[in-house]
């Protein structure tokens, strides 16, 4: 009996019209890292269970997708293993691969295993799906594609200059304008959580910093004496709550906050030296702000941290992100590797360009000509002229069978081809084909012996 | 403790140069997919495991990987069935999903799925990785990309043509000229097996048959009779023995043995049809040859079959393959659906080009133009002028710390970096840079004001 097919809950079809949008945003984003210098590379899609299991703290390790050993996999389990039917102690034995749940932890794995093929400074970029077995929900995919760039075996500052500087090449060339780079220092953070003498509060005060705008400074106090912060440290922190004005205004309250924290200054001195050259730069439509409430992967981050914003008017999270990191590579036996690096969220892009009607016009053109089939000798003279066109580099093709005409054309309509040709029995006998425009409605006749006519008016 | 890191058996890493040669494949392929107006679709990594099992036959079946299920997967498995202890009855209970085996069978389910948003004939390619739990081999990878390009929903010959233009443009353009299209027909082999008397022999016949080159006549009857194949009918077969000469002195000794079987005639019309037709209309670099000992996967092809063989003095199998099928989608429901495809094979397309020499030059130029880092003074300047270089699309990079010379200079060599650019303190104050042509070996110096000048003689 035949099968009602479906597909896995979390993962997606990608029909052509978008595969190709999303092919274009590939395209940009690998467009610049080209251009500033990053190399691509790849890793298989499984890892040995191994190198991905305890990267990703409890929750992470439950939901990587493991693969189950192939053959008689249950031969080598121990009966005394067996009988216990538990599913965790189970796992190891029956399943050594995992598909991958990230792209950081293979980076970090191929950049030991190849350290001495590889040339340091090392900027490599990943394009390449990861999984995860999350709950499905709108947004959230089982299957995704991530699209990396970190910069290894480098600790200087122009790095994160240079990553600011990507964002806004790559989101200007999408015509997502005034996206805004949040800028922040894992740094400053700790000197804030030094000064104000609250370090294992940190999270729960930059989490309710953040909420100033909605709920204002007696709100944010009462959220951060609820959450156990002291009177005093909220007294300390106060020149945080008004915190705004231009990126300079906003360093100069920070440095005077932080005068007493080597860590806090350092960040201070980190900020002022990317924002100063950001400015001196330019960007070409980003805007590059300060928000000392950003804190992403806190424990991971130990110098700059990054967030990009969908455009204003969008209701998106964030479509990009990264920072700095210490130590990527110390798990797996080398250290004192620092790099920087930064993500693109593909699906979010996709959903604000698709939002704001983004995506370029022409690419929904998949078919630039089609040859309308008359039959067996009309057909090939059409076969003759587009295998001409596509010698040219033109997208044509002929309509296969000689069914109605109405078939064809309403097929040249869904398939949205600009051009339809015209070679019936009367043009055969002429030497002519005849052009119809499909936007204009008019049509025009060549010469089959003159194709080059017709391609020159494209 | 730290882990040294490796990766699964039959699972490749693909380091910066190899990603960007099978990227240079990749888009060459894609182009003449889209000139030939293919569309692309994506289809998830991995499947419902009832979507593939028993499609590829028991083998197929013992080589797919399967997705252990999440969470406590044990609890779902009755006590019985448990104690069994049988892996192939546990595997059903314990996983429901798998990775794609091949790229035929999810486009199938996607055919029937998306029946209704598909217009027909839908000539779609698709490029993705599948992975195989084979034992691995010099050249037999568990995770590899097929790369197939389809049509479905029409049964016209001109498909077939298209398909031998198709092979002929990609490998002319990938410059590997004098490629073998070999074209056989199901219909012929089957005549062939009629005609002879011999069904249940064919692929025994057709195996021996192809080894004519290597064992002559004595050699292959000598074979044909130890498989069972009787006297009378290879006696019968004798004509196919001398088969040889043009293309047209083929079809005439195969019009003639199979002048009894309607199948046959019909695979001889066909075959002389699509022949005809490509010496027409020209091939680019390729040669299309009739080969009737061509049987791939001959249960699947009901009428034309493909292959195209390494070109001469390289050793190596086919680097593509195809034919036509009937019946695509019936196993989910959707009758009456033919197709016809054809696919690239990557990996020895790859080797090939290696072997052969025949990737481009440039494509190891993975950046263009490189600053010397000479302090931070110096190095804002630089970053000013890539800046500026990379807003006109050249991949340019500043060396990020700045130690010595002849590290950046080694940097430079490794990368393959054509120019490096010089801007020390001597440079700074004269409002110049110096561009040094790393393989001619000499300088220019241009003024910093005017960084199109040297844009322009790039």
């Amino acid at each position: 009996m035949a099968q009602k097919p479906s597909i896995p809950k979390g993962t997606r079809d990608f029909s052509p019209s978008e595969v190709v949008k999303r092919n274009y945003i590939f395209d940009v984003v690998k467009k610049h890292f080209q251009t500033f210098g990053f190399q691509p590379i790849e890793t298989p899609s499984f890892e040995n269970s191994q190198t991905l299991m305890g990267k990703y703290g409890d929750e992470g390790d439950r939901l990587i997708f493991k693969i189950l050993n192939s053959g008689d996999y249950l031969s080598k389990v121990s009966d005394e293993t067996y009988t216990q039917k538990n599913s965790t102690s189970l796992t190891s034995k029956i399943s050594e691969k995992a598909l991958r749940y990230d792209l950081t932890v293979p980076f970090a794995r191929y950049v030991v295993m190849h350290q001495n093929e590889i040339d340091f400074p090392f900027k490599r970029y990943q394009i390449q799906p990861v999984w995860r077995a999350d709950r499905p929900q709108k947004g959230r995919f089982r299957e995704f594609f991530q699209c990396d760039a970190d910069v290894v075996g480098s600790d200087s500052l122009l790095q994160e200059i240079e990553l600011v500087q990507l964002y806004d090449a790559v989101f200007t060339d999408l015509k997502l304008t005034v996206t805004t780079i949040k800028l922040n220092n894992r740094k400053i953070l700790a000197g804030i959580a030094e000064v104000i003498g609250a370090k294992e509060r940190l999270i729960d005060f930059t989490v309710a910093l953040d909420k100033l705008d909605k709920i204002g400074v007696d709100g944010i106090t009462k959220e951060m004496l609820e959450k156990g912060i002291s009177e005093e440290a909220i007294e300390k922190a106060t020149p945080l709550f008004s915190l705004s004005g231009t990126n300079t205004e906003q360093l100069q309250v920070l440095a005077e906050l932080l005068k007493d924290s080597d860590e806090g200054k350092k960040g201070v001195e980190e900020l002022t030296f990317i924002i100063e050259a950001v400015e001196k730069l330019g960007l070409q439509s980003a805007n590059l702000t300060i928000d000392v409430t950003l804190a992403r992967g806190l424990n991971y981050y130990t110098g700059a941290i990054f967030e990009v914003g969908a455009p204003a008017g969008v209701k998106m999270g964030s479509i990009g992100g990264g920072g700095r990191y210490d130590d990527l590579t110390g798990i797996f036996g080398l250290k004192d590797v620092s790099g920087v690096g930064i993500s693109f969220g593909l699906d979010r892009i996709y959903l604000v360009l698709e939002e704001l009607n983004l995506f370029p016009e022409e690419i929904d053109k998949s078919l630039e000509v089609l040859c309308v089939n008359f039959g067996d000798k009309e057909a090939f003279a059409a076969l003759q002229l587009v295998t001409n066109l596509r010698k040219n580099g033109i997208k044509a093709d002929v309509y296969p069978s000689s069914v109605k005409m109405q078939k064809q054309m309403k097929y040249a309509n869904k398939r949205n081809v600009p051009y339809v040709v015209i070679i019936g029995e009367q043009e055969l006998t002429d030497g002519n084909f005849v052009v119809k425009n499909m936007e204009k409605g008019d049509q025009e006749t060549y010469k089959l012996s003159n194709v080059s006519e017709f391609i020159a008016a494209l």
